[in-house]
């Protein structure tokens, strides 16, 4: 018999059709990278081919990058300029200020994410703080968006391991949604509903992929897709680039297996993942939100349903996802 | 200057970024079909390869039939059987039950909607009637989806031309925003908001891309996607079953072309149509909802920025895309 469960916090239903299920190696996955075009612009030596750097990290004064974070070279918003809020009739709108930034996460060309060592993504989510931590200095933003996109099915275009940042001038509306509903639990019951999902899903046990004390990583209650996964911190905090420096080496370890085993459960699938924090504020930090990252491979298309109702079919569901995925061993 | 525009309904922001903006002709679009097996399950002559129809029209009776609605063999739901709504700790769940149907729409396996005829695409109008019409009186369903997916690209895995019905036990989050909105909006101004919309697009034109008289195409303020299209009945009504029948031709004709404009356009691109009508209700139908059909060609790759914000990045201003619609002619 098929279910539906309800997202807790953004009233989303999904439909976990098991009857349809496959074991992981029968989704048609796409896995191919995007296409290199002659140069990769992301390479050490092709500096001159990207805007100049806004940040960039090296071992030793004056020795080669190890990470770069560089503004795209085709932003979706431009950083210069007025916002110029204005009704037209019903309708709103204002100019598209915003920052578009590619994190480039390792000088090595062939280099997936997945298999960089531990202190190299460790220097990704330390790049993600900082330029969270310089770009809300900029008035004008509201929310950052951090988000990766690997695999051309997911919607890269560059083969060379990266990220993108986003800095926005409104809260998008899927945060909004977000915040919402982790706010009208938390007037209900005096408690983040992250902080609740945390303890549930340790005293229950049967979806959590990956626990090191610090960091969880689980499969959601509601999944989206087969393999959706959430990685959230034990220790409540609704801003990501709060989270103690220290604490960055334990959450790339969690992030690396996960990733590690996704991509040998589905044999290295297109995928996303996205950090989800509060948005940008001068006052204390919202007690009802909750840092986390949602990773979504992609292995099943979005059809007319999903669009018209935000209610997803899932044919693989989430108990049996992470206990495939708990069983995975991943290189250290 | 890219340009941020809110969508009046759900408060979704889009990333109009025109100056990332292609000709209709540049799109990378794919344009298969799926694959089809030996036997197609749609044609005449294949009815014991899908269960017995719900309904089915013909020209004469004992004739040939002209079109079939089946329960599909592969259900994402189930008819049979009690809800069992169960909390799970803080999380809620309910049996998969509802029905999930098939539309044929011809007989004619190898014509595509958009080249139906005009009387036969007024046939598959009022096959949705029928159907929502009959899946009301199972009080179980708050909802009945109608939804086509045209091409591989956009979910479809049957070439011969179809469309799907799924009635749930509950409103999916996606509608529930839509009403949520349009709801506040109407307490605000004792106004339905979509008429407003109806009112504002004839009087500025520059989003029309066909009216006539008794229906509207527009491209919308915000659309997430190039050329994404609503058709909007002038004349207010919440739930598309109450639609006189007498007006299905005069839809017909608009969605048609509304359809064929887009094959010449975008050179038959994969897409949705999605019917936006009100829930299952037996009550007076609500008086700040507007049934409309939402049409998204499968132009452009949801990436882990959409995932994650609900934001949409759009290089075809509406403007464009509109101007470039009304000026395509599609033979009657």
């Amino acid at each position: 018999m098929p279910e539906l469960r309800k997202d807790p916090i953004v009233d989303r239903w999904v439909i976990i059709a098991s009857e349809r299920a496959m074991r992981p190696s029968e989704y048609r996955v796409d896995r191919s990278l995007p296409t290199d075009g002659a140069v990769c612009p992301f390479c050490p030596g092709q500096e001159d081919k990207t805007p100049k750097d806004v940040l960039a990290y090296r071992d030793t004064p004056g020795g080669p990058w190890t990470l770069r974070v560089v503004p795209n070279r085709y932003p979706a918003l431009k950083i210069e300029g007025e916002l110029d809020r204005e009704g037209v009739g019903l309708y709103d709108r204002m100019n598209g200020i915003g920052a578009h930034e590619v994190v480039i996460e390792t000088p090595a060309h062939d280099k997936i994410f997945a298999d960089l060592d531990v202190a190299s993504v460790e220097r990704v989510l330390r790049a993600y703080q900082d330029r969270i931590v310089d770009l809300k200095k900029d008035s004008r933003f509201r929310y950052v968006m951090v988000f990766k996109n690997h695999g051309a099915a997911a919607g890269a275009t560059i083969a060379h391991s990266h990220s993108q940042i986003i800095a926005l001038p409104i809260v998008p509306v899927a945060v909004t949604r977000e915040l919402d509903g982790a706010k009208r639990y938390h007037e209900h019951k005096e408690r983040c509903v992250y902080c609740d999902i945390v303890r549930q899903e340790t005293s229950d046990g049967r979806r959590v992929i990956l626990d090191n004390g610090d960091y969880l990583a689980i499969a959601p209650w509601a999944p989206r897709s087969p393999f959706e996964t959430w990685i959230l911190p034990r220790r409540h905090r609704a801003a990501y680039e709060s989270e103690p420096k220290d604490r960055l080496r334990s959450l790339a370890a969690v992030l690396r297996a996960t990733l590690g085993k996704l991509a040998i459960a589905l044999d290295h699938p297109a995928y996303n993942f996205i950090l989800h924090s509060a948005p940008l504020a001068t006052g204390p930090e919202p007690a009802h939100y909750h840092w986390h990252i949602e990773i979504v491979p992609t292995v099943t298309h979005v059809a007319g349903f999903e669009w018209g109702s935000g209610c997803y079919i899932n044919p693989t569901p989430p108990e049996d996802a992470a206990a495939f995925l708990r069983d995975i061993e991943v290189r250290p």
